[in-house]
């Protein structure tokens, strides 16, 4: 393997951690970050002012609610919300998501509050 | 679903194209594309000055051929090649994989010949 490339397995690492709503970082490219993140239950009503996120599933059903009516995404669909728009993931069984968005991008968006973490490598 | 917010759905999309080599955008956020790609065959040795590119593959086993030494991905598995890096894409069957980079990306980095194509959205 070239010095620096390394293939990353999402099976993998998403055996690593169990905890829900704390995004790791699985890789970086240009000024973003991918990030693997395990979801249960309901998250806050936010937004990113200035990022766009990509929401990509690869277990369980997310449903999205956003304020103009709900997404619903599958293992092997991805959804985008454009920055501005209010949002609030919800997932009635374990949910597992590959996030892609700007490294300024916090969890919480616009809101900060018991829910609010900081990604960590994984 | 809100206005401007669409599922896609990656088995769908690949469904609708054939082609080898020529990428097909199936969402853009911030200053990226996410585009869907089929390799089969040898591609040309090239970089990408200024754009770190993703590789994440849903279908086959892809062979980057780096000068450093070469990576295999398949699926789940995801590689990013750095700006300038030299790389070369070898499929020895079909594989299917998602693309992340700036817009400003061409799939020929910096060399320009009969393989240069720019990519449509789908």
């Amino acid at each position: 393997m070239s010095k620096g490339v390394e293939v990353i397995d999402i099976g993998q690492k998403f055996g690593l951690f169990s905890e829900y709503w704390h995004p790791r970082i699985a890789g970086e490219l240009n000024d973003s970050y991918v990030k693997l993140v395990k979801f249960k239950g309901e998250f806050v009503w936010h937004m990113h002012e200035n990022e766009d996120e990509l929401f990509w599933v690869v277990k369980g059903t997310l449903l999205i609610k956003l304020r103009g009516g709900d997404v619903t995404v599958r293992p092997g669909q991805f959804v985008i919300i454009p920055k501005g728009m209010e949002h609030m993931p919800v997932a009635a069984e374990e949910v597992h998501a590959i996030l892609l968005e700007p490294k300024t991008t916090v969890n919480t968006g616009n809101v900060e509050n018991e829910r609010t973490v900081e990604a960590e490598w994984i």
